[in-house]
């Protein structure tokens, strides 16, 4: 089966439920009318079918790997990025005057859900390559965006995220990588780094790394974190890769899925670097380019939920088997459920997705907080709930297969390996659900009830052509309402960290009710309203087992001692 | 870490909450006291710790392979057999008249569960010799048995189950394999098999295959089928395997996972066979053993869980971050929240699991119908609950180790990819669930309504200890009912099966809730009645959300047209 791009959804999507066209009344999108979003959605959808789809099984067979400390990615990945460079898709939404193309963030979520659906492992690396570029926007000195942003957008340099080692994941702040200041105003990187995708590859002409690094007697902590730039080879005085920097690949992790995609473990000795932003201020830099790089994260789940959906409802449709109208198993009630499930939440899990991407470009287009404060509330759930349905989506897939499905030469067991890691990278979806009840609700959840009462006035004007489903979408978001009381009233975070994972799904199974309204609307007696009333009779009411679980306090989960927890 | 069999679990199980009492109370058991219960899992448990445990890595890192048409199996694994073999561990619960233990059900779903717990692809062998002991024991001819299952108790022989053709999977009156009469009485059977799991193996003298196929002019559909017995070696006079039968191992399937456990393709050409049963009862016979196969399936997802949540418990203890007391991320209340989520819901299906064997047990020793009817009951929810708990925690347990759970050299990543299959094979979730609404209701309902009327006495009778959650449970047992009379009412099997897995979850649930609330009643003030209100707080209400799917009917499911489910 070819992977297809779904650009009539997304072009309904953009049109009917998350507001595009706010977007392209914008001075700064003026450009990207509803014709060039078409052209691009298009094209983009082709350059998927037919470059990166066809990749996919052998970066899976072929995995990357060292050869005497060089590394070899998967067959035809050197050509895949090559054709992505050329298709100008890197620097979609980059700015113009370091040859990107300036385009909505709404519209380079759609083409990286697309090319996650066709090639998870190959895509990984244009988005580490877009958060960097981001972070140069942001921070950058004018001599390093003029160095570094028209070779990062043109794809002739790649870039990485350094975060992690090995005593510091989640827990950013305990890192321990060095950065001594050296005489030319330049620092000199000393660490070990691990989990570093794409940390290294064969086709790009160097390689950027961005590393967080402590300076000398820096502060304890988050606070005493800075930012560097540190190239695998030093650019000369004409900006050509030049001597090769002190730093290099220890070793690659073997990997439940994305062997496409390298895992490296880095060494930094000594390495010549330049400080990003101000001293001190390294994660603040990097969490300009985190919030994105977790709305591209769930941009994968929600990939490769599409994708895995397509490949189940092609074997549905082509496997015989009983003695039903067309004689395969898509006449099944149980399947037809399965498959309506899926399809139910890939639009839901979609439709969040854009609805971040265009509080992201409304942000980026009117400086207004009250869009910056939905984009940022948006993105946690947008991360959590894409990828937790991608990992629904995929495993279901699996299930449509029947014994199928466990054999490799299928596929769909591909889906559900690769996507797996996307609900831990980026922040696992437990500090995603910490940072919306925390983070994400300092303001009092001023934000939360602001989504909230969008919500039920929606429902409202519902109420005349579809009361039933209006009236269901209504009581949940009251329910919500209360649970977003009760959360924001425990000023003891750890209340609402026992409960903040159920509530991350109750808050997208809301959302998803929302928009499978707003698409009923929009399709009065068609399909989408079909679908609509399926997740709102069948997987709306999760929300409120969700959020009895979000409610209860931290005491119950707690209750056990950690020898009892180990007993049985 | 050491996988450990967790012994003190079941001991409470058995005599707290599914009445193992009343087995060892009926003549058919009574040798089995609880003295030779607390022998038995505390030798199992030490031999899982010890033998098979060490198993489990290598046999993921080195599959079984062919070599020149010869199986090779995994490092060790023969040794294992051997163990297993000589430990009586095949025949625990098989007639003492031909070297079984005779004991119940019961205790070999314990000890089945811990050794998958230990090593799934190596268990899974004598999981299939089980089976096919019991197929022989009630349809076989006393020559067959003479000679058969004295080698198939011991694991000198070794057995398999062959069903699925590439035309039929789940769909078993579709296949074609031929079994031709011969002169002498036996018959030449032909046609090919697939997804046989352990179809061949390095370390049994003999493989004998339990065959479904057709005979010349047999009926169509499940009515034509019959059962044939095809060793791969033709015993000779002495009853030794002598010349090589015509059949053999076509190839292996590349799979997800489970990669010890070589699934074969077979080939028989002309393979000499004994019918076993009667001609076109070949159904009958296969479903004995199913019944019980399931059940093992399910403790199969069960032992996994099991494993996959002691090793995240582990890691959760040991692994540094934060400024917690421990300063492990064990203190961190998402941390917390996973591992009882874990804890109650490993609790729930081991206790469904249990209480099913109980059943069995009951039925054998009294020949009631009453428990015969049970047990075909609750073998589905067994099955279909266990299997998806092994996959929920697996997945579970994978998150709490974040980036290392993706790693394979944890472990966590093996759990999560060999326990998929379990929600497949021996009648995939969807189908244990279409039998549980359908086959098991044929009788109105009945037996549901005992083991709710079950569930709400025993709700009754904990009111005056536990009045909060004896109201839950009975208020979820309730709605069950409802749901119950409804699925009933539908004449039109497809309005069950459209909701048949949503229901199957739900019953689960209660039941969860039912055992949970048991145990909190026998441990009033420990833990045990902490993990039952964490469960009946927060994973309890789930039950709402399933049945209100379960009651949606088939309309909804089947809203969308082949094409606009396509479309998107």
């Amino acid at each position: 089966m070819t992977f297809r791009a779904p650009v009539p959804e997304y072009q309904f999507l953009l049109n009917h439920i998350v507001g595009y066209s706010d977007i392209s009344a914008t001075e700064r999108f003026s450009e990207a009318s509803d014709d060039v979003v078409t052209a691009i959605l298009t094209e983009a959808g082709k350059f998927c079918d037919e470059v990166m789809a066809p990749l996919n099984r052998g970066g899976d067979l072929q995995p990357a790997h060292l050869e005497n400390g060089v590394l070899r990615t998967s067959p035809g990945y050197a050509e895949g990025w090559q054709a992505i460079s050329e298709g100008g898709w890197i620097g979609m939404s980059a700015s113009e005057a370091f040859g990107g193309m300036g385009l909505p963030m709404t519209l380079t979520t759609a083409v990286n859900e697309m090319m996650s659906g066709a090639c998870l492992s190959l895509q990984l690396a244009p988005l580490m390559s877009q958060g960097q570029i981001e972070a140069l926007e942001h921070h950058a000195s004018d001599e390093i965006k003029s160095l570094y942003l028209p070779k990062l957008i043109s794809g002739e340099w790649s870039g990485t995220m350094n975060l992690t080692e090995p005593q510091a994941g989640s827990d950013v702040g305990a890192l321990s990588s060095k950065a001594e200041p050296l005489d030319d105003g330049t620092y000199a990187i000393s660490g070990q780094k691990i989990y570093i995708s794409w940390g290294d590859n064969d086709f790009a002409g160097n390689i950027c790394h961005l590393v967080l690094a402590r300076l000398p007697d820096a502060a304890p902590g988050t606070k005493g974190i800075s930012l560097f730039l540190v190239p695998k080879y030093l650019p000369d005085a004409e900006g050509n890769p030049g001597k090769a920097n002190n730093l290099k690949v220890v070793s690659l992790e073997h990997k439940m899925g994305l062997h496409g995609s390298p895992t490296c473990v880095m060494q930094y000795d000594g390495a010549i670097g330049w400080m990003i932003g101000q001293p001190g201020g390294g994660l603040a830099a990097m969490f300009t380019m985190m919030n994105n790089a977790r709305l591209g994260v769930g941009g994968q789940g929600v990939g490769i939920a599409g994708a895995a959906y397509q490949k189940a409802l092609a074997y549905a449709l082509e496997r015989k088997q009983g003695k039903s109208a067309s004689g395969t198993i898509v006449d099944h009630a149980d399947v037809r459920r399965m498959l309506m499930e899926m399809k139910a939440d890939l639009f839901a899990a979609r439709a969040i997705l854009l609805a971040c991407s265009q509080a992201i470009d409304m942000q980026t287009a009117t400086g207004a907080q009250e869009w910056a404060a939905r984009a940022a509330f948006l993105t946690p759930i947008a991360k959590g709930f894409g990828t937790e349905t991608g990992m629904r989506i995929s495993e279901t897939g699996v299930q449509v297969h029947g014994g199928m499905g466990f054999i490799e030469e299928t596929g769909a067991a591909q889906f559900y390996r690769d996507v797996r890691v996307t609900a831990i990278y980026e922040g696992t979806n437990g500090i995603q659900a910490m940072d919306l009840v925390g983070r994400k609700m300092m303001d009092g959840g001023d934000m939360a009830h602001r989504l909230i009462d969008e919500i039920e006035e929606q429902a409202e004007r519902a109420r005349t052509t579809h009361p039933n489903m209006a009236e269901a979408v209504w009581q949940a978001c009251e329910s919500l309402r209360e649970a977003t009381e009760w959360l924001t009233a425990q000023d003891d975070l750890d209340e609402r960290f026992a409960g903040a994972v159920p509530y991350l799904h109750a808050f997208a199974r809301v959302l998803g009710g929302h928009y499978h309204l707003a698409a009923a609307m929009a399709d009065l007696g068609g399909p989408r309203e079909k679908l609509a009333r399926f997740y709102i009779n069948r997987m709306l009411p999760e929300h409120a087992s969700l959020l009895a679980h979000a409610q209860a306090g931290s005491a119950g989960a707690r209750a056990l001692t950690l020898d009892e927890l180990a007993d049985g």
